[in-house]
């Protein structure tokens, strides 16, 4: 199979959904039904429930809540706070990345696997690297780290990866992020009962919370994860429900933080396992992702990526799925109860992430590789429960390349740097490639899926469209997992594409969708972003590039929209941020902030007219350009 | 006048909003016609926001949000973002205080004023003072507590201050509060979508994240403000609408932080604004709090006490304001408009609190004395522009004794204590006078207003009820100012006390009702509360000892009810904490966590119970005790 079509996956859901009904499972698919029409007020953001003097909605006749707060306040109240959820998500999953670090040891559950890139990040911290024992340089580098969770003084150390006028505009704009759990406290701090209204000074504050996930927690957690588990580098996998394998023992990973996956991955290698699931009657053990674990794991180890957000039920309604393993975010609480309609071992393992129904092994540093060695087992001893009359995996199933890292995309392309006459390890083929046309610009398309938005069709046509108009696309998340999923990370995909992007592809050996990981791998975008304006000598603002989070959901898509946007790229949301019920606040995103940050958003719920939008503004900064 | 009664104050509020209604000026009690009914959903705490693919509201037909959340997490995640607004809010308030004492000099505008507070925290905390120059030591030790909100490891260092069995509690029920801004964030990423929906789980967080309130960075607010202020000491005050005056120029502060109304206060006393204000026709210059303020400047200033949350609108409805003057906190965005109706000016004053239609004058430790004084003059300067025909204050003031820190309360009973035969300095009289049954036993009573019960009537009335019962009251935040408005907290309330109440006033020369601070202050409830427990021999949970938050509003005071239950202290509130929609979520609140710090909360809406259930539960700690 080369491409798989929305349409062929939402047949397979189908077919999934009508045998859950026979043993009586639930769908989200269903709870939408029973949920739709939401609330109108918590739909515009014009309910506050700050206090318990309220709840207070914002009508015509009733212009002000109880405290006297206007609707501008309230919308803007809850919109920094729903960044600051997701900022604070992001960067506590960077922090455990940064305690996992303090833990390694050479013998250890946990290893340094990319000593080179911890010594360069080292360099330009300022630390001593030499004739240190790389253990003791990534303790002391984690605690660094771990210190810019709750440094007193001073801003983030990321921030200088940024060019020079980046960093002026966010001076000037007082959104450097501090110490990063300061800028969640920070924001519940404003947003507290009788304190700031003013639409400016929260949407400024959401910039920041925004900030200190980008620049901050989340590229902790992409850079140490790298630095143990190892920098990403092309590899071949495969995605869609196919990835299962009914005469497997199959073990799904599903959350965000590599610590737990990566130990899974290893102990379904373990021979002792292997052997043990042969004595079961299974061929052997087929690990396989959901939502940005897939990510994680695809991009380190070719583990296949199973399915995206809104697929996790799918993966149990399969019938095939001996356990369902998680960790952190995005997890539906649905899966406790779903598995119970199956044979399915539902594992949580983490203290942020607690559900009823689940089975909770506590999961640590400490205890890693004994606790994952239990958990496959659990997993192998139960496919003797499986029921085959109720296996059925849709045959779909496409091949892709992963694992596109900054230092990836720097390798390839200095396979088409001419290594006499030009410096290697830059960006400058990709900024001529795009100076001369050949490439229009790029996109970064990433996010959750949302049924509020046909799932995943508005990732695949948007990336459809932007490939045959020559932007070559970058993907994280769930929105990296849909391209995966219909087949635009095949190297096959340049058959879609544009001339221009179709000759890159080609030359470089790429696929046009590049995968860059997780949601918190979207700091690779940042830095990445970075690079390119220093190499072209522009400023961020200035390049045609754009982000779209088309299907997004989560309080983490908001926080990375505000650190995007702040960053100098101009953002693209399918879904609206609960914020059309002030003015001044939609106001300030769609356009105040971009004298701030040269940059802002744009939210159309037309998808079609969303992909024209992006294309336009590609084509309208060229034009500033005069390329 | 002796007692004013919650008649008395109504009656001049009728008066202050008819005056107000000639001028268009809008009223919370206005909006509160215009806000009810209130949404049922959000009071029962059954819809949830914290996603894009919502809101989602549980009923019969539809039990469970799109992602399958049931009603038990929807609500108990609400209740913890609740508790972790709260935490957020007063711990910055003390970081703030933190980042005050670091600029501490001996001729700056900030001074230390009870070094040996300072010493003492510094021996708690294994600091060296020998030696040591006392603003290097304020320095060493600012550094040391805003550690406290970032440290990577370890949990507070306040926590030793409880007795061992309180400590042990925490630590088995894992509730011991690491880094303060970690437990925000903690608390922010479990909500996230996809994490925590378990009701054990995220009801042992929200305790844990009100510990980091409690026995974290409040308790930093409070002790810091004093090695800043000075420890507060009995001092004579007058409280209610009628202490602001004619011919005076009135500035009123309000808000929380002492950091700004210290400043106000001295700049107040200038002789030459004084002569400035004398220029302008008026007599001098009058400062007057609201809030949490009020209770900072009352009791290290005597600064009378005008009015608590919702008495705010009221000082300008005077017409005799000629500022307003604010920091972080409670104040209401109404304020803005309203002050347009009049002369007064609304001044704004921390980036935390912006407001529409103030005007913003930036404060910061760096330049307090300057923009002090320049906030002075304005109001000063502003005398003439008050219209005499619009003045009306109401003749409503009586007497008020404040400021019994521990240290003060220990003072007290020295002087009851027999220095030949008894050690100084303990709480020993005040248990004996428990454990004779002269006192029953002690509440807490705390808390802010909400319009949901009458306001202020509650505090009064139960504090009444118990005095009349021999139950020391001990008070902060609004609800101090309420009992201060109604004459409760002068000397001469001992008549409406008990026998052995009026006794005990008699002899130690203290008002029945005392006032411990504002609300950041009920950190030193925990302390006093630990400290009696100490010298009786007997574990927290067992003192005749309880709470109360009758008319309670913030999430500031959820965070406060979190920990004062944490503490061992039953807990009673008069409001829901918007959780009435999960049996799950109310039972561990009332009972569950019983077996974790031997202490819960009861709701009950009916104030006249309320108080029967407080004093039977203090009864039935005595009946346990044996006395």
């Amino acid at each position: 199979m080369k491409y798989i079509s929305v349409e062929q996956m939402e047949a397979a859901t189908e077919q999934l959904l009508a045998l859950g009904q026979k043993v009586g499972a639930d769908s989200w698919q269903q709870r939408v039904k029973n949920q739709t029409p939401h609330c109108g007020f918590g739909e515009a953001g014009t309910c506050c429930r700050i206090c318990s003097m309220g709840p207070c909605r914002i009508t015509p006749k009733a212009p002000r809540g109880i405290c006297g707060c206007d609707v501008h306040g309230i919308v803007g109240r809850n919109f920094l706070r729903f960044t600051a959820g997701g900022a604070a998500t992001h960067s506590d999953h960077g922090r455990e990345i940064c305690h996992t670090l303090h833990e390694t040891k050479a013998d250890g559950n946990y290893q340094v696997k990319d000593p080179e890139k911890l010594k360069r990040i080292a360099h330009e911290w300022g630390v001593e690297t030499v004739g240190k024992d790389i253990y003791d340089l990534a303790h002391e580098m984690a605690e660094l780290a771990l210190m810019e969770y709750g440094k007193p003084f001073g801003i983030s150390r990321w921030l200088s990866r940024a060019p020079e006028h980046t960093q002026k505009l966010w001076h000037d704009a007082g959104i450097e992020p501090r110490a990063i759990d300061r800028e969640v406290s920070t924001a519940m701090h404003m947003t507290h009962m009788g304190n700031s209204s003013l639409p400016e000074a929260l949407v400024r504050q959401a910039l920041r919370s925004g900030m200190s996930d980008g620049w901050g927690g989340s590229m902790c957690g992409t850079e140490f994860s790298d630095v143990m588990f190892g920098t990403p580098m092309p590899v071949d996998t495969e995605a869609n429900l196919g990835v299962m394998q009914k005469d497997m023992v199959n073990i799904v990973v599903h959350g965000h933080d590599p610590s737990l996956s990566e130990m899974i991955v290893f102990y379904a290698n373990d021979p002792e396992m292997i052997a043990l699931a042969k004595e079961q009657g299974a061929k052997g053990i087929n690990i396989c992702g959901v939502c940005c674990t897939a990510n994680e794991v695809a991009m380190r180890h070719g583990i296949p990526m199973v399915g995206n957000f809104l697929q996790q039920e799918n993966v149990v309604l399969t019938g095939a799925c001996e356990a369902i393993v998680v960790d952190v975010q995005c997890i539906f609480p649905a899966l406790g109860p779903l598995s119970k309609c199956f044979h399915t071992k539902f594992i949580t393992t983490s203290d942020i992430a607690r559900m009823p129904d689940s089975e909770f092994i506590h999961f640590s540093p400490e205890n890693a590789g004994e606790n994952a060695k239990s958990i496959v087992k659990m997993a192998v001893e139960n496919f003797k429960n499986r029921d085959p009359q109720r296996v059925f995996i849709p045959d779909l199933k496409v091949d892709a390349t992963v694992g596109f890292s900054v230092e990836a995309i720097r390798k390839c392309l200095d396979t088409v740097t001419n290594s006499h006459v030009d410096e290697l390890g830059t960006m400058k083929p990709l900024v001529e490639c795009i100076t001369s046309g050949v490439l229009r610009g790029a996109a970064a398309m990433v996010g959750c899926n949302n049924p509020k938005v046909r799932p995943d069709h508005a990732h695949i046509e948007l990336m459809k469209k932007l490939l045959a108009n020559d932007v070559l696309v970058i993907v994280s998340g769930c929105s990296a997992q849909a391209a995966a999923r219909a087949g635009l990370m095949s190297k096959e995909a340049k058959e879609i594409c544009g001339a221009g992007l179709k000759r890159v592809c080609e030359l470089v050996g790429i696929p046009p969708v590049l995968h860059m990981g997780s949601c918190v791998d979207i700091s690779r975008m940042m830095v990445l972003a970075s690079e390119i304006a220093k190499d072209a000598g522009v400023n961020i603002s200035q390049l045609p590039l754009v982000g779209c989070a088309p299907e997004w959901m989560s309080e983490k898509a908001v926080s990375i929209g505000n650190y995007v946007v702040a960053t100098g790229i101009d953002t693209f949301l399918g879904v609206d941020p609960y914020v059309k019920g002030s003015s001044e606040i939609s106001d300030w995103l769609q356009h105040g902030i971009r004298d701030w940050v040269e940059a802002s958003y744009t939210v159309e719920l037309d998808i079609e007219k969303l992909g024209d939008k992006m294309i336009e503004r590609i084509e309208e900064k060229r034009r500033l350009l005069g390329i």
